[in-house]
């Protein structure tokens, strides 16, 4: 059942006619158009019983008709985009309305109130619960991003240097990326020396590569329309004996969540796998983050894996397990890969080995 | 009068008592403090007569509380964050709320309703007003991202060779603003050669550079909070005569808009003064979008400089003035600078020159 089906059926379940999108992410899921009108309306109107509508700035119209097989309609800055909605639509029973309104403003709701009479109802659980799921197309392309993430961070170790800044490998990694073809970052590539990284909102800056220290790159890709995110922590010179334990007790967490993740288990469950293993250790009170978030057109969406998510975990679902020991002024550790939850297990999308791996300074 | 004076003087003005952002620029505006929760909450209640409140996730707690001068409290994943405010606020009489319909999205709106018994008017005029006219601090932070912005379009300009493709040659102006420590781009850095400079919304690619054409440069930097733009089309090689002029007449139309802005002309003039150059000549159809659109802590902002907008130009409005002639298959032109309206007229931030550059490929 093609996506727009699956909007439909809901639609039919739920006695209603009309989905309107909003958010220009789910606008691409669900039609392969992108486009960002920044503070300009664009919304994708689905029927239950008639073919979809697309509203777009003027600018986009010629575009989206060469990508979707429905009716385009647009405006221009000097008109009135609701007017322009209102008279462009079909007239059908708008007595209840579905809206992702996570993903929906108050000026727009406001707007789309003057278009329909009737009472708009939260779509936002659906459309997650859709993309929560990915199909196998989905997760080739996030196999590709992953690819792309394993050579990003390489390019990072080849450029570990004591004479480099943070600044200075971040550059190096996202130029050689945008060299081989990567559209963009899928969100601000991390590298934090020593002290740095021992803050899991650490901000990179012109701070020269500490020697006999740990060095934590956090980086992803955006191919495709899919996000790729990942983290490794490794060695500059020789650090001390501490910060070795501190990685293997990070790493244990996270394989101990890898191999726990299966169809059935509940995502808190996931959490506690790695949580357990660090409290065990009585370094609880430095993992202060969740373990993980879900990943997909977007680096940080449904699910989240934490303490009280009582979902249980399908086949098809993609999110991050990244246990993080951040003890400030000591030594920070984060260890991440994502990947897609198979038949009976949990297969990674990026490969860069996971011991510790040292470096020269 | 600081920010948070300027909205405690409003809610006495509107007889309310409560103002809730949830914008991170925003509340990075009025406070100096920056975070994106992504799915997470965050709120700034700013009230009519008692210190503010912040109310961010747990981790953000200490770096909060380093930077702002009241209150802050927070709330982990696995805790429900409007209970969490609800108990955390003092309670006041809350028969009117403000908030900024344009960027609250209808869950958050929903959650902020179970907090607040009352009734919720849109305060995004307002903001939109206070962020519309810079202050001297704002303007020489804008100056600051320009000079940025003309080292990154000469980085252009340096890798100009038949040999290099769009994307290269982004690659290498985003690599050094790095080195240079350039935070981050304002947006996707767009190099467009011959042809794909035809089309407004062009998207760079693996072309090489062209001989005999024009080749546009449209960058930003983001450089303490604030944005710059800029646009310069350059030649590669000889382009032909109808290229030139087409070069010229956009220049033309560049100039007598950048000439025209002082205080007291509307919005709209300022389009018209760069759109009757371009109509004048006949090519009034390959124009199709607004002149210019405001910018500051964001690269896109409030006002839009475009047919339609009667408001009345002041000092201290920050915005882009960005004529284009874009005719399909044969050249395609952009010139934009960014400035400030100053007491008499309009000073840009961005100093590259005009006239057309030639470069050998």
């Amino acid at each position: 059942m093609s996506k727009l089906d699956q909007i439909r059926s809901y639609l039919n379940q739920e006695k209603a006619n009309i989905a309107v999108f909003s958010d220009p992410v789910t606008v691409n899921y669900l039609t392969g158009f992108f486009c960002d009108p920044h503070e300009r309306q664009m919304f994708l109107f689905v029927y239950a019983d008639r073919e979809p509508a697309l509203f777009v700035p003027a600018l986009e119209v010629a575009r989206a008709s060469q990508i979707v097989n429905f009716p385009v309609f647009g405006y221009v800055d000097s008109e009135n985009p609701w007017e322009k909605i209102k008279n462009g639509l079909p007239s059908v029973d708008s007595a209840k309305i579905l809206a992702e309104f996570d993903n929906l403003n108050v000026t727009k709701f406001q707007g789309l109130q003057t278009v329909f009479d009737g009472r708009f109802e939260d779509l936002t659980p659906f459309v997650q619960k859709m993309r929560l799921i990915k199909s196998q197309d989905e997760i080739d392309k996030m196999m590709v991003a992953g690819q792309f993430a394993d050579k990003a961070v390489k390019v990072g170790f080849d450029n570990i240097s004591l004479n480099n800044t943070e600044t200075d490998i971040i550059a190096m990694i996202e130029f050689e990326m945008k060299k081989q073809g990567v559209e963009k970052m899928s969100f601000d590539t991390m590298v934090l020396t020593g002290n740095n990284a021992a803050n899991p909102h650490g901000i990179p800056g012109t701070n020269k590569i500490e020697n006999n220290a740990l060095l934590l790159f956090d980086l992803g890709t955006d191919m495709h329309g899919y996000a790729s995110d990942m983290t490794r922590t490794v060695a500059v010179g020789k650090p001390d004996q501490f910060k070795k334990d501190i990685y293997n007790l990070c790493l244990e967490a996270h394989m101990a969540a890898l191999e726990f993740i299966k169809p059935g288990v509940l995502a808190s469950e996931v959490d506690a796998a790695a949580r357990k293993v660090i409290e065990k250790a009585g370094y609880g009170e430095y993992f202060n983050h969740r373990l993980g978030h879900g990943i997909g057109m977007t680096c940080h969406e449904f699910p989240s894996i934490m303490e009280g998510n009582d979902m249980e975990i399908q086949e098809g679902m993609c999110f991050s397990v990244e246990p993080g020991i951040y003890i400030p002024g000591k030594v920070g550790v984060r260890i991440e890969d994502c990947g897609h939850v198979t038949k009976s297990g949990f297969e990674v999308f990026t490969h860069t080995p996971k011991e510790l791996l040292y470096f020269e300074g």
